[in-house]
């Protein structure tokens, strides 16, 4: 179902059952490209909510979701069963695994790779620019690599390039300077490491713990 | 007056004088709902600014104002003289009482409670999941608390459960992961008692104190 | 080029060579206002991407751009050559200076001052009341003023009155709470000067410094 305000720009290939709703403008091309210049694909069961806007050239996997106002620019790689939250920016030239989930108003710079089932919580900011306006600072572009599983808590900071390990927790509001190992807890401004994820537990029950088993989705 | 392009659900009553402007949607179903299933009442006088969203479900009080861009999810308890800043996200399940003023871009997760008179600035997130992604989440989801006359400065972040008392301020850009007492001022990440709200002064005037008489709204 | 879905209300002035996407409004009478009692200017060359909103009275230069989903308020003053990201919010009576970049998602209140070539992150919150809902609050509003060539990282937050000096940096996630000398560079809650701009270099090459010879825009 397409809205009747919806525009989808020529040469985009939407799956079947696809929603899109109104205001969203699918297959924008991005600057110096004509319209249908580069090839837009989204797969089978897409939910794409009010004043979205998905430019051309992305290759998105199935039962992908975006919440209202997202951005999506050009030319991005995202894999099956991914959800952007409302109003959240990725620029181009990311790479996004698959069941990543980006929550609402967070920013993903260019050349980010999110790998399986990370989390990007709400208003988190990644960056990919050590020296903005710098020498060579087009050259030296460099995204943080959040790894599978990881989770980055609301409204942290992440700086260019860093590593995120797998199953890795980021507190909310901290900001990360350096690679966090795999299965680190890390919180504050400079971000440190408090403890591993399989030591957290529920503050009024602390025999339940959180991570290091099953996981619900 | 309804713009041309705003588009209503089945099922809104929306009272007198009521201003609804460009690209604006009210009353959209949530998942698994029908059009017009749910209710969505706003009280005299509103005016919803262009691209704002509103969901289906929602009981809204007199002289309600959004910005731009707004989006408002199902199923929220919204009091008189309520304004909700451009751009900012209160998902659904949240319960603001009369004579709050929500900035621009700030995140108002399920299950947050603002109380009378409550401030929250530019960027503030608020949270509600402890341990994202983990066991058992969404039923230990908690939203804070933000009591009467409290103040969360812009960018703050507030963990999931937190209490911030009647009157309190949050400084810019605080992380508080802690209840805070009513009166009380913190700030930093952690947020730390730095003093209470009847100390604070006007540098360039310390005899003139903010607080502690007679507000202006 | 004027798209169909966008409006422009009367006595907007666009330049030559302007393009106006979908779903954008231009000229948007602030309260109290009718339409096109304020002219509004734009100068030659403007790329307002859509879903963008700009009100009545503001005085725009050549060559600008907006993101998408951008809001910009009354009676600004904006030079030439200006870009600001998307979903980015500058508030009524700013000035902005030529060459200034405004990265996604900023918020940039009322009388803020960006000089020549100052660059703003993404979701960076400058702010302007020390005292929110404080007694005399509104005669006490005083925005930031950052500097020529001064950057400022992403997610920083920036507290009433303060002065970021020419070419300084603030380190992303930075809370600044006083004046930053010229070409220092800052990090931390609160922020703390770490070093000055010349003494930077990119860790892999450390003879290569970022800054403080001829600079890449």
């Amino acid at each position: 179902m397409i809205a009747a305000t919806a525009q989808l720009y020529p040469n985009v290939v939407l799956g079947p059952g696809a929603e899109v709703q109104e205001f969203v403008l699918v297959g924008v091309p991005p600057r110096g490209r004509k319209p249908g210049e580069l090839v837009t694909v989204i797969g089978r069961g897409a939910i794409l909510r009010s004043h979205t806007v998905i430019y051309a050239g992305n290759r998105i996997g199935e039962d992908f979701q975006t919440g209202h106002g997202v951005l999506i620019r050009e030319e991005n790689k995202i894999g099956n069963h991914v959800s952007v939250g409302s109003h959240s920016v990725i620029e181009h030239h990311v790479r996004i695994a698959d069941h990543v989930r980006i929550h609402s108003q967070a920013f993903i710079p260019e050349f980010t790779i999110l790998e399986t089932g990370a989390w990007i919580g709400p208003n988190v900011v990644l960056t990919n620019a050590r020296f903005p306006l710098g020498y060579k600072v087009k050259e030296k572009l460099k995204g943080p690599w959040i790894g599978p599983g990881a989770k980055i808590g609301a409204n942290a900071t992440v700086l260019p390039g860093v590593r995120i390990g797998a199953e890795a927790l980021v507190g909310a509001g901290a900001v990360v300077t350096r690679d966090v190992p795999d299965g680190a807890v890390v919180i504050g401004n400079p971000a440190r490491i408090l403890k591993r994820v399989e030591e957290l537990s529920y503050p009024e029950d602390p025999s339940m713990k959180p991570y290091g088993r099953k996981k619900e989705v």
